[in-house]
């Protein structure tokens, strides 16, 4: 039995498939600080996110993959700047020393943490409230680019055109899958696309920066399309126009829910760690062959307009969604973990 | 009330007292990443810090004390490696959306981020679990200092001497103080200095850059003097001798414990956040100078030796103290707030 924090972070954090140099690194775990130096002309994008078993995560999901999953929904973060990640901090709160449960959560972090060359550089671990006995985990993920680069939210403008890559509303699925409210009729294969989804969102970093010079603005799908699409409205100050029809649904989607449920979880299901961008449709052509080559599909929904909201369209007629992303302290205290980012 | 997490970060944390422009900030709240670019020359210091309700601070603490204390214990991270604050990053899981507290929490924040000129760049926000209901938050702070100057803990030599800043002990009995666990007697002015040595522990910031030149290594006492001590030892490969008679202890400590007490306090009690840093002997001087003209004090407590464990000593003579630092797997678990870091 690991017995005490230093233990434990000896064990199975500071491992040499966790903890790896990279030329950006001075300095790594174990001292007061890690020391980090971005290469000349290049600046960090850095971002948090925090997670809770029972909000975030189901209380007996599978430590392999959410430590897949708690690296690679930060690492979406990075990639929607256009960012190359390079290290990690990692903050735990756990309820005891349970070495099955670290075991796999390591291993699932170095197996997201190597294939992306992100190491781990420091954090924070802690017992949790022995009243509550539930986990926490914080990530934060440093990533590099050229200095004037980033891909911002603000920078759409009226007449762009407006694609997500991959499929939408599968990760939502995936849940639904875990909690059994799906079609019983759904086959394994389907079951296991949808989880995994969720589990192990396909990595857009790669497709991030190849779009920081061609998109005029870009965001990752956490709490839906309808949610997220906003925030670039909102920090563009125009409206968008999409085509419902439009939006891509993978087979696995089709085949385990209604068409209405298909496009509720399109839109407002969240976690697909999708980028949703814009670019002048100068730019188009360029762009599907950069993220072609990349493997990565890419389908266009629709457009930038004037105006500050959304028109949903449907067989290019307007219709009238009643959507909403998830909303933290709404929802989340009915005790919902769905659609919690 | 405030009504989604968009809402709260605007009301109360992205302020112009708490988020203020800084020259080494590109881009902060409001994107997916913050942009940041340390001066040339100059590289990051960063370190996180996770803290739980009913684990690192009591469910009916102050909120703007502990808004001060949460930015505070984690500035002392880099003030242990000599680094200038620039600025931090905050994951809050919260219950509910308590406007009261949330304003008192982010007007302590606030405080100690002017004061130090330390502004928040981002974070996550989110509704804990709601079965549980109970506070988690987590920092990261980010410091500035020139490539290759940092203190770390592996400079100690063999003859360096060791000093501490401050008095010792003072945090702890602060923490007893609030549980009602020190003398009846204890005046009102006595309580309030341990108190406030808890909430919000002495910035070390500027003498930890004066330290820079002259301190061959250093750490923050987050776990208390005997667990930490020993991270500059391991890291230093050396041993140390410790005068106990030696301690700096303040009058409050002295008036709220017996002499034993004192003692374990200020050796093990933790949350301290001074700082402990060797020097070679002939620096001792313009150490003294350097730390006495920003008014901080400072104690000579023994040497660093040969071996690799710590040797106590009382009037001379060595003793055999049963004391160990604060293990989170162990005293944790039996729900025990003191001591917790």
């Amino acid at each position: 039995m690991a017995s005490d924090e230093f233990d434990i972070i000896r064990r199975y954090f500071n491992s040499s498939e966790l903890a790896f140099p990279i030329p950006e690194l001075s300095l790594g775990i174990g001292d007061d600080c890690a020391l980090l130096r971005p290469a000349a002309g290049m600046q960090l994008a850095i971002s948090m996110d925090i997670l809770q078993e029972g909000v975030h995560f189901l209380p007996d999901a599978d430590p392999y993959l959410l430590g897949q999953r708690t690296l690679l929904v930060n690492l979406s973060d990075l990639a929607a700047m256009g960012a190359r990640p390079i290290c990690f901090t990692l903050g735990l709160c756990l309820p005891t020393a349970d070495e099955v449960w670290l075991d796999g959560f390591s291993k699932g972090l170095a197996q997201v943490a190597r294939e992306h060359r992100c190491t781990l550089v420091g954090g924070d671990l802690s017992a949790s409230n022995p009243a509550h006995a539930s986990k926490t985990l914080c990530v934060q993920v440093h990533g590099e680019l050229p200095v004037g680069t980033a891909l911002r939210r603000s920078g759409a403008k009226i007449g762009d055109l407006i694609f997500v890559t991959g499929t939408l509303g599968d990760a939502a699925a995936g849940l639904k899958v875990l909690r059994n409210a799906c079609k019983e009729s759904l086959s394994k294969l389907h079951r296991a696309a949808l989880v995994d989804a969720f589990f192990v969102p396909e990595s857009r970093i790669e497709a991030g920066q190849l779009l920081r010079s061609l998109a005029s603005a870009c965001i990752d799908l956490s709490d839906g399309l309808a949610s997220d699409l906003l925030h670039i409205l909102q920090a563009s100050d125009v409206g968008a126009r999409i085509e419902l029809d439009a939006l891509p649904l993978s087979a696995a989607l089709r085949a385990a829910h209604s068409e209405a449920e298909q496009r509720r979880l399109a839109i407002s299901g969240g976690d697909d760690y999708e980028l949703c961008f814009t670019l002048p449709a100068e730019n188009t052509e360029a762009m599907r062959q950069a993220l072609g080559a990349i493997g990565v599909s890419v389908t266009g929904i629709g457009a930038i307009t004037a105006g500050t909201d959304i028109q949903w369209r449907e067989l290019g007629e307007p219709v009238v969604l009643k959507i909403s992303g998830y909303k933290h302290f709404h929802s989340a205290l009915a005790g919902v973990v769905e659609g919690a980012h």
